[in-house]
């Protein structure tokens, strides 16, 4: 295989172009498969998802040695085989709804190793989770430590807590995703006090185990110095809630964030550096503070799946409006993929085939949806020759997409396929008219 | 029924709070229904459906002396019930994919009256409308014209079609619905010649038989001289095609957009008196260009439905940040109404149960989602005692809630719930776990 293109454009190493100039992803010909599944299509690179999964609990028996857990947490991207894959591979998962939950039950997922989050569990949310053994609770308010308090009672049950909290760090990423901030939606905060007084509430619970404290500070972090605050803000509040209770947490969940590369001036993931350097700011603060070191855990989801996700559209019309823009039009939008819509977020997008000799122009890719908000990506270097049935692909693609999939347009949903030793295999079938219409009366 | 709020403060006569406080919808108890149902739950006005789509219908028959037609633009909502209120009241439906098409096939509409709109109309889409009898095609751009005319060749038929023509008209809205620009991804600009060619390769294409054009320059517009505009520059843009091309179109589709009011700083639509002042507009400008008036349709989607909706939550957790903000979590979000995370859209927020004499604060109502970008609305003045079970309203939630959404965190979609002549019943039913996973392999 010849890589044509500076391998720099292609963003990942598992996206490439063969002899004859076609992008392939995962060794595997995009054409063949958009044939075969049809487009709009969803393509994971299994061995990616596995070697990202590998990567964090190697770092953690290296960096910690063996003292914590990984939780993939699963809203990046969720479907059955996945937390086959997630089971497969000693990871834990990051849950955060029954949907979610019963989504890794009927995957045969052992959820003794899941971690229940979200800032708002109904009752009947905090009862399904005990009916299917959901082993941690990641409880974000005082209603829901006296619903688990209370479910948990019933069963007559101590039911293992985390409780969320909110360390005052602001990442710098952008607002929608930064949950790491006093004034966030998540968890209690530090400053106010009131994560030491729902400390002192858990305690007081008969039903309740509290193992310890999560926090998460938010996304697309590529500063490792973000987790070396968090982590000496985080251990001290755990000395403070061991000085004022007697309480010494067993377990510190650092939640996830570490940033993936959607462009080429980002950098890929550095999961082993990252987790290296906290373990080592860890032991230091535990030192100063004099406190053992409690176990470690971390809940990447973009971070597993982004660059191991594809997708693929085909082109339906090349809109070129003279002295104002040209538009390229695809046969999916906002409904597979709203994060440039909701966020404006970056993408990398290519054509499929070789346009040798092209010049290229600056295109919208949009959607086919009946919105002027439906825009995939602004800005996009395409070749001037594109035509109606060429296959664009957009590069790391594999977290928050299939996600956040909607039936807006009464579109239906594409298939995810998953690809591995040069085969394809379906892991979500495409979505028909009929299934649009199924809970219709 | 006694008002305890003044009527202003309900936003639509549909909602009133009956002789305890406690607020209705159609008449109806919204503790019971939330009971019987569920939260999250959509819940729509029958009659309130019915009456707009009259007011439209009649307004064409007042106004154009019933020389017209009217769409309801369904991707508002859409789903098999609402077709059926449609073929009852006999309007037509703008429909935008496949699946809207197949959704109003199974729900017995004629869909001789369906116009079928969007940007990117792949060839199997084309043939599927045919298929399935769809009257009107409104072609976007060259490679959709050309597909249609393939495929009616194939059936021996000629299409009829409508040209989506951009008028250039700002409607001064928010950007993401601002359709009528020059730089917008739908449609052919009159005013770089690109109207003009593809009004020439309509008449050129031997299966296609043109009827006139249609065009939509925004949504939630208030000011109706937006529309007089509009049919100025489109009936002058009709002469002109009749003078190059001796093309006399037959219809003028002038697209949907009347503004509904969400909060109560905005109207209720003005659907007779919008029409009535485009009607008058339309003749003069027709007697000055010296053209026959052409039959008008409209195509409204919001204003058919908007206020027709409220969805109901229940509150889960009251979060008050000393210094920050209070943050009032339901068991709903972004995941069943994105339209505050994708445009900041403004609505009015409720509690179902009467607060007399409590003080009220201000709170950010947010959702269950794992983000922070999930919020419902921000600034909601909500009573200071509101605690856990409580439900909450969202008014107008009629349009673009049920039909956006999405399984984002896995959450299961709420079920939509008719009302009528006090009794309810399920339009489409909730979502189930075994549901979320129907698709996965």
């Amino acid at each position: 295989m010849i890589n044509i293109q500076n391998q720099e454009d292609l963003i990942s190493e598992n996206v490439s172009r063969d002899a004859k100039g076609a992008l392939t992803f995962a060794g595997q010909d995009l054409s063949t498969l958009a044939k075969t599944y049809g487009t709009p299509l969803y393509l994971y690179d299994e061995d990616r998802i596995r070697m990202r999964m590998r990567a964090y609990l190697s770092a953690i028996e290296k960096a910690f040695g063996g003292r914590g857990n990984v939780q993939y947490a699963s809203k990046a991207a969720s479907f059955k085989r996945i937390y086959e894959i997630a089971a497969e591979e000693g990871m834990g998962i990051d849950v955060v709804s029954v949907g979610e939950i019963y989504t890794a039950y009927a995957a045969g997922f052992p959820l003794s190793r899941a971690y229940f989050h979200s800032n708002n569990k109904t009752d009947s949310d905090v009862a399904f989770a005990m009916d299917h053994g959901v082993g941690t609770f990641v409880a974000d308010n005082a209603e829901e430590l006296y619903a688990i308090d209370r479910e948990a009672a019933h069963r007559n049950i101590r039911q293992r807590v985390l409780l969320r909290i909110t360390p005052g760090i602001d990442p710098h990423t952008y607002a929608a995703v930064a949950t790491g901030k006093v004034d966030s939606k998540f968890g209690s905060a530090i400053e106010t006090g009131q994560a030491a007084r729902i400390t002192a509430l858990a305690l007081s619970l008969p039903y309740v185990s509290l193992a310890g404290f999560h926090c998460h500070v938010g996304s697309q972090i590529f500063d490792a110095s973000v987790y070396l605050s968090t982590q000496k803000i985080m251990l001290t509040f755990i000395r403070d809630m061991y000085k004022a209770h007697g309480f010494l947490a067993k377990e510190l969940d650092l939640g996830g964030g570490i940033g993936v590369r959607y462009v080429k001036d980002q950098p890929a993931p550095d999961i082993e550096g990252t987790l290296s350097s906290v373990a080592e700011a860890m032991k230091e603060t535990c030192r100063e503070l004099e406190i053992p070191m409690p176990a470690v855990s971390f809940e990447p989801g973009r971070s597993i799946v982004a660059d191991a996700g594809m997708a693929l559209y085909s082109v339906g019309s090349v809109k070129r409006i003279p002295g104002y823009k040209t538009y390229v039009s695809v046969d999916g939008g906002m409904s597979d993929n709203p994060r440039f819509a909701l966020y404006g977020s970056p993408y990398t997008v290519l054509p499929v085939l070789p346009h040798d000799g092209a010049e290229s122009e600056i295109c919208s890719v949009v959607g086919r949806l009946c919105e002027s908000g439906d825009i995939l990506q602004e800005g996009v270097s395409l070749p001037a020759d594109l035509v109606r049935g060429e296959l664009l692909s957009m590069l790391t693609a594999g977290a928050y997409q299939y996600s956040m999939a909607s039936n807006y347009n009464r579109i239906p949903r594409p298939a995810v396929v998953m690809l591995k030793d040069g085969k394809a295999s379906l892991a979500v079938r495409r979505e028909t008219v009929e299934d649009i219409v199924a809970l219709d009366i």
